[in-house]
């Protein structure tokens, strides 16, 4: 089975490229294959149409933690948006590598964990638990790029 | 010499895996080895008994700088304990690449590389200066995980 | 054209070696190489004789955006003079790879892009957008050591 037919077993559509802000100039690629690695840049979540998801904000704060979750979600998405762009088929990716999960947290709010689940759960709901697994931190960030709740970049390593 | 007697000459116990902290649900592993190299996820400070050290909290409130110090230094110990339990014999690394160190600050608390140094002034100390030396960059976050005062997460080299 | 010759054509002398804080200790390599990759640890802005850049900060509160922008160019220099000394050679870079950028950034101050892009902007300018592209994050942190506005770490590979 393909992570594609996957995916539409699971009903799972991946957005449009991001529909950039407003006077944002983001000079770098989402994804940059360097040999057998591909890294991601930090993605935040999108919609189907490629905008930024709502709500925007500090989980703990303006986003709770089911909130944050489902960022988590779609930044996943967003991020297999990107890597279907840039490799073709997304069965080129052998492995899932490393990811660095950020969370927007509002004072006090430590269960960052919890929320970055989201991105993880569904990676191996894609993937399976091997192919899928990777190594990860989930941190509260100070501040987020345009108010999103979630960041995550990471690395996946590509087969042959 | 290999790494586990020069841990015993120095009197260094590694600690038991991590216990949980209740409701916590953490679906990726502590070291994930793609190749020849091992990444580390995000590790706070533990006991011997795998719970999480106190005090909890942040560097420049309720954890001291000398406190934030030892953290690192425990977690250098529990990270050295799950590249155990994934590599079978630490001497498998062949060296140290890169670490992130994340310290928990209270607001205006920026000599986060001293807390840092815990972790790694212990790995030069096991590995030697060349096998251990690392990039490193040492960073204050706004909240970490069960408000533990330290994370770090890195990636090193193995043999062969 | 050497990577040199182009920061001469542009006017961009490299900066001496980070002048520490009075009573800092960093025990690790700017530039750390293994194999064919080079790891960079986490460089702020520097002067050209190698002490802190001013201002420091946040950005958005003591240091404005456009301030940001140039500490995130000068950090660029900064790691480009790291680069030279391990390397001896920047032309032994064949291509960037990954970029994390850190804004230290005042409660509400989002346009961390932004402010990387003094760094990117540079790299481009200095390597051409093939050999100069890398994967980039760029999010705001609570604290940064001794107040710097901007922290960069990230990875090269090298030539061979």
């Amino acid at each position: 089975m393909t992570v594609e037919s996957r995916l539409r077993d699971l009903g799972l559509a991946l957005p449009a490229p991001l529909v950039l802000p407003p006077g944002a100039k983001l000079p770098f690629p989402w994804v940059h294959v360097v040999g057998n690695r591909a890294f991601i840049s930090g993605h935040g979540p999108t919609e189907v149409d490629g905008t930024l998801a709502k709500p925007l904000g500090k989980v703990g704060a303006e986003v709770s933690q089911e909130a944050g979750y489902r960022a988590a979600r779609l930044t996943a998405l967003s991020i297999l948006g990107s890597l279907k762009g840039a490799l073709g088929d997304l069965d080129r990716i052998d492995r899932w590598v490393r990811v660095f999960g950020m969370v927007n947290t509002a004072p006090g709010f430590d269960r960052t964990p919890a929320v970055i689940n989201g991105f993880t759960d569904l990676i191996i709901e894609v993937f399976g638990p091997d192919r899928g697994a990777h190594a990860r931190s989930a941190v509260g960030m100070a501040e987020l790029p345009f108010g999103i709740p979630v960041e995550i970049e990471g690395e996946v390593l590509l087969k042959g």
